[in-house]
């Protein structure tokens, strides 16, 4: 008996939101140790992303801590851990694709494709919904002042969306839509707008014109899906997540067209006309994660501001509340506190 | 009575399998008159091809003569022709994309993506299986001695098959996978061993090591696909038409790999696992129709012999026996000859 207690009471604990065998749930548990190479951040904001919800429902089969958009600053680093240009006090976000470093995929600079990477929050490492969350030094990025918490908390989803119009995607005076007036939708929207002096036609298809209109200041034209027969474009991204707008951006390309998928898609087999991809040399085009320099740099020259997009906010002790309101109808993005201030 | 006996005196008629309401028959047709801008070739071969049976099964919609791989000698042109650099008597193939010529798309030297284009055997133009076909100028290509007729029956199909590795498909030292052995996988295994300088590895995928043998001589290795689990291709064209196939061919990709669909997948609807598309960065391309100068200087330079996949020959006359043929498994390309010798 006195040995257990003893243990209990030296145990240091953090609160953090898990996914366990029975659901989502805010539990305590030891604080975590930084291992070689790692820092560990005491987390200021987290946002809740579709995958959340998706992972909160069985996708990816993930248990542990949520949480892969978070901002926090560095409150220690592992044993014999070089600590790069970072120290104590930096805040930072963490790219979340902790990759192995030793491979070919890593030595080639595709350390976000590493076959023996975990990725934080969402495949075998603990994510930023705590209090604190351990990350590879050689993952953060400094967050310069410019760059609110809350703008900071979109680093990840934003350097996503930014992907979307990488690698080639866009050609000179070509028309792109965006289908989905979610927040990946509008984000992506956001991205698109960095692009306004290449593209002929910037549009936002979606289903809210209520939503729409927070892209109609930056150049965007907003079409209602109910409205879109007879157009054509070059680019589609689907971010609906939805079967319906897979189909849509099929039927909206031109022949050579290229249909940029961002939303991993719960269903596991989604029915496609792969005859109309043959005959019109559609080109579909999947794409995850980005490269975080390019959305900090972004937002740092405010060319974005994200944080219209934020919808509401709540403390991690209601996370469970707040995971309920992100999957609410109408609900843009959601942000958690890890602290209350001044703690 | 009279007139109508007159005027079937005077018809001038062709033989030719055509596509009507009922399926496929053969029958008799006035002999086309060429328009502007067309000649009137005197078919010699014809090939068989998987989208003929779809065809002959409802495909496209499509009512009319069948058959767009095939090789003639001109024998006229149509009114105010210019007949470019050919003469009556010159052997020729068509590309069989009808374009208009006035639109963006033909401007910008993509024609076989005309939104106005016909389609010779396809899409609202008879075809060459007949005695007769007319075909525009403008698409005619002459063919050189050096190539037979019955390899000069492949040109279509091979441009095709080419064409699934262009257009930066393939990357320095990549390693490529065809997956299918019937006739189509065959003839792009045979364009892909065009290759063997830049890739680090090409491989055949096929069912019927009977078959794959063809492609062992011209240095691709031959895999069956129970025995393929632990491969990873970075390239992969699926040539199958099976669902199987497109779902094998995803499994096997490594991330950023490509997946060239030469299919025109019948079902109008195959289920895709998109999830791995978007984790994984995968690309689906869509693959039609190829340039016929790649396959004609291909095959005048006999860098591929595409006869050794000639498994049958039958007379017009016997067209319905070598459509039943075409469809019996293990049967690789049926030719078709439009005269008889010296007809």
């Amino acid at each position: 008996m006195t040995s257990l207690l003893r243990f209990r009471t030296l145990k240091v604990v953090l609160k953090a939101l898990v996914m366990t065998n029975e659901g989502v749930e805010i539990t305590h548990l030891e604080k975590p140790k930084p291992a070689r190479g790692e820092a560990l951040l005491k987390v200021k904001t987290a946002g809740i992303c579709n995958t959340d919800i998706e992972i909160s429902r069985g996708y990816m089969g993930f248990q542990g801590t949520l949480g892969h958009e978070f901002v926090g600053s560095i409150v220690g680093f592992g044993p014999d851990t070089e600590s790069l240009n970072f120290q104590i006090g930096d805040r930072v976000v963490s790219d979340i694709n902790y990759a192995c470093d030793a491979c070919a995929w890593c030595h080639s600079g595709r350390r976000n494709h590493c076959p023996n990477r975990t990725v934080i929050g969402i495949v075998s490492h603990d994510g930023g919904m705590a209090e604190f969350v351990r990350a590879p030094v050689r993952n953060l990025y400094h967050v310069p002042p410019e760059i609110s918490d809350d703008a900071a908390t979109f680093i990840e989803p934003l350097a996503a969306a930014i992907h979307a119009f990488e690698g080639g995607v866009l050609e000179k005076d070509c028309r792109v839509a965006v289908i989905g007036d979610g927040k990946l939708g509008l984000l992506i929207a956001k991205a698109l707008s960095l692009h306004l002096d290449q593209v002929s036609r910037a549009v936002l298809i979606g289903r809210h014109p209520q939503k729409m209109k927070i892209v109609n200041s930056l150049g965007l034209e907003t079409l209602e899906s109910k409205d879109v027969a007879g157009n054509e474009f070059d680019v589609v991204v689907e971010a609906s997540g939805q079967p319906s707008g897979l189909a849509l951006g099929l039927s909206l390309l031109r022949p050579r067209g290229r249909l940029v998928l961002k939303s991993t898609f719960a269903v596991q087999d989604t029915a496609l006309d792969l005859s109309s991809v043959v005959v019109n040399e559609l080109q579909v085009i999947g794409s995850r994660c980005g490269h975080f320099p390019a959305a900090i740099e972004a937002l740092a020259k405010r060319k974005i501001d994200p944080t219209t997009l934020i919808s509401h906010r709540y403390q991690l002790d209601d996370a469970i509340d707040a995971f309920e309101t992100a999957q609410t109808k109408g609900t843009l993005k959601v942000l958690l506190e890890m602290h209350t201030k001044g703690d």
